[in-house]
């Protein structure tokens, strides 16, 4: 199956390299498989052996093949294209957190999610028992693409009073959780080889999502909860990003919040370099110093910022309901291409949703969850100061962004957690050039405090023991 | 904004038109939009104005811009590109179809969709109480990326058992609606360019995703109630498809059922030229003249075959549950693409599904729901009949293929019937070169038996006063 077809009818060394790259990304060849010789290949194809050369050549400085010396060409694992910036990565990303959240863990620090005890889930069944009185053929009908209008109009509502965001119900898009409306977006605007910035440090999956539309991926670093706006202008100028996709309110995985004047000069340069603002807002709520600014959107008069609101996480992941806020023309893309990728959310979880929301329980659910997380929180920085542990102090959100000390291996570290089933996210996967190699990510969110206490005690256990063993070595 | 930045420094006539068909795909330029002239061009870029001719020749060569005499060019509409076989439409495609389906009706007979009177609805309330009652933190949580264990192993049974497919639960994949599989398939296996057979007439939505997606579509026509194997062969020989869409039982819009031996055959040719045939099946048990023979996956030894099944049409589609029977490498991709995509259906509709699913009260709903549309389909063909309208006679599904007399305009018809509220679908929709300009498809699912006496009656009213108009003309 993988020998080269030559029915494509390439000529060129540029047309084979493009034949063999669209190859190589579609998995045709493993990472570490070795692809015909250039003695194979030009007898195969009838094409000299200096155009096989220069084809392979091309796909080298691509990142996409790499040489054995005297033994030929191989496939590049995602990851050596992926150091690489301007390379695309292949097609289907097998992203490691997803992998890594599969795992069993009795001490679970890797997943941002909320332990479902502290969630509101008994309520739900009641209004499950209204929404069917009120909506008896519920189940019978579509949902409009764009989202349930009754939902729509109370989002809008919600917006406009809470956060600053003005706007119309026509300006919103429900989608199936935060994870879609990413997808979305990516799907619209990304071609391959498209430049899109990203922060560094910035959420795993948006980079999965990102990589497998072939972007080219750039960076942006965050210093004392601050971007260096002269480099994203740099930036913007120099390569004319499609996107900048941000998270500006308790970042993940940092916890930071970008401050006001920062967000204004943001939405400028946005209007001057044509740069579409993806603000990603999943944790706006879990705030443990005072509410945060207005984000982003609210700022922008231009229109080139589209908001992610995302209330799954601390309502109920199992309906995923987030929405996106965007102004035209975007928002005629959006519609459309949501209807393409799965004509509408279901309208039994919007309904459900709706009926949450617009109660009052929301708001005291909402102050008690922030008690709630900020002990969880105070509890594992109890554990980390004890060991001397650095960590960014978060102004909100679910995790601490940790740096381990310098002697310890963080893939060691890991490893020997996740055999003892305590689960938790290398710093890497944060960044688009694996970065962080000292940091970790721990979520205290999900486990319980007396979880969070042993499960600190074992991790420390288990560096000392690492450190031990790496002295004797 | 719309001014050609040559930051991107093209120097040849082919880098030149490359950036200017990327940018036309991503929609710098509307439809029927002017392109700066040669001239500006020239002034802008430094380039020799043949050059930019040239580029824009090549453009002109792909369909995606159109020259006015003496005036310049101008960006092609979808339509055109579309009608150009080889020609990636644009990135976002606004569907007729679903633009369609957003108007009024007052008899409905555009959507295939089952009249939410023939739907168990009255059940769900009752199983979401066992649902809630069973799994009170059902809310709280994340589903598999792959869909509830539970649910796949019962469906796996179910496949077993009923349509002769032996697959595992690890083979299925749990999707929101079959929209969302098709999309997935594409937007794994569908690079711009590739080749992709689809049937003609065949599904509007999968035209508008595959299209999205960039494949050059191929089609094949269906004769008699059969595929002219002969022409797929060589269809697959010739451009090397990665994917043939099909649609063989109870097919959308024509409600013919492809026989075994073709099936049979079909697998060979799909194995012997590496194309994955992508089965979608939505109707299989909406059947008037017995069961269907089963699917082409059970035929499928050689793992080829991708089966999308969806219960949405004929149990609730505000559930929205479909999903793919795949076997490996394939299923650890649709895994990765659906992770990306949304992270997994919610769990709450999965459960519910699952409720319903495994009562004895699926087998007593169907019987029931097949002689009540039955019934619906043999009132809306006296109608034809009397007309002397003709259709093909449908083995099973939602819908009827109707071939409007020659005099007849469709879009004046369309036009006419959506003016006094009727719906209807033009049959250029089902089609990637928009043939088929005489047919129109009537679903007769969601109206009554009444709505579609009196619809049918105004309808052909309708047509009789263009007829007269056309005659006056």
């Amino acid at each position: 199956m993988n020998t080269i077809n030559f029915h494509n009818g390439a000529r060129s060394f540029r047309q084979l390299s493009a034949y063999l790259e669209a190859r190589i990304r579609r998995g045709d060849w493993q990472a570490h498989e070795k692809l015909p010789s250039v003695r194979q290949l030009a007898q195969e194809s009838g094409l000299h052996r200096l155009t096989i050369l220069k084809a392979y050549q091309q796909l080298k400085e691509c990142g996409l093949v790499y040489v054995r010396h005297k033994s030929g060409y191989y496939a590049a694992p995602p990851a050596v294209s992926a150091r690489l910036d301007h390379v695309p990565a292949p097609v289907v990303f097998q992203g490691n957190m997803a992998a890594l959240h599969q795992l069993p863990a009795r001490y679970q620090f890797s997943q941002a999610l909320i332990d479902p005890n502290l969630l509101p889930n008994h309520y739900f069944a009641e209004y499950m028992k209204e929404v069917f009185d009120l909506y008896p053929k519920l189940l019978g009908t579509y949902a409009q693409v764009q989202g349930d209008p009754e939902l729509r109009e109370l989002l809008a509502g919600y917006f406009r009073r809470s956060a600053q965001l003005h706007l119309d119900a026509d300006e919103l898009l429900i989608t199936s959780g935060a994870q879609q409306a990413i997808h979305l977006i990516a799907d619209i605007w990304i071609r391959p080889g498209d430049p899109v910035l990203v922060e560094s440090p910035t959420y795993a999956n948006a980079i999965d999502v990102f990589r497998q539309k072939g972007a080219r991926l750039l960076s942006i670093g965050i210093q004392d909860g601050c971007y260096d706006l002269q480099e994203i202008e740099q930036m913007m100028q120099r390569y004319r990003p499609r996107l900048f996709y941000l998270n500006p309110t308790f970042h993940n995985p940092t916890g930071i919040c970008i401050p006001v004047e920062q967000r204004k000069q943001l939405v400028d340069l946005a209007a001057q370099y044509e740069c579409l603002l993806i603000e990603d807002d999943t944790c706006s709520d879990i705030y443990f110093d005072g509410k945060p600014p207005a984000p982003v959107f609210a700022y922008d008069t231009e229109g080139y910022t589209i908001h992610i609101r995302s209330f799954s996480k601390y309502i109920s992941p199992g309906l995923r309901i987030a929405c996106i806020a965007a102004r035209q023309p975007w928002m005629s893309q959006l519609l459309a291409a949501k209807s393409l990728a799965d004509g509408g959310s279901p309208l039994l979880n919007q309904k459900l949703f709706l009926h949450y929301f617009r109660s009052d329980r929301l708001h005291r659910h909402l102050d008690k969850l922030r008690i709630a997380l900020r002990i969880r929180m105070e509890i594992m920085q109890q554990e980390l100061d004890e060991a001397g542990w650095q960590y960014e102090q978060p102004q909100g959100g679910l995790s601490l962004w940790v740096r381990v000390p310098d002697h310890l291996s963080v893939p060691l570290l890991l490893r020997e957690c996740l055999a003892r089933q305590i689960s938790l996210l290398p710093g890497s996967l944060f960044d688009i050039r694996e970065r962080y190699e000292q940091h970790i990510r721990l979520s205290f969110s999900f486990a319980s405090e007396t979880q969070i206490r042993e499960g600190m005690h074992e991790l420390m256990i288990i560096s000392r023991d690492i450190n031990v063993q790496q002295r004797f070595e």
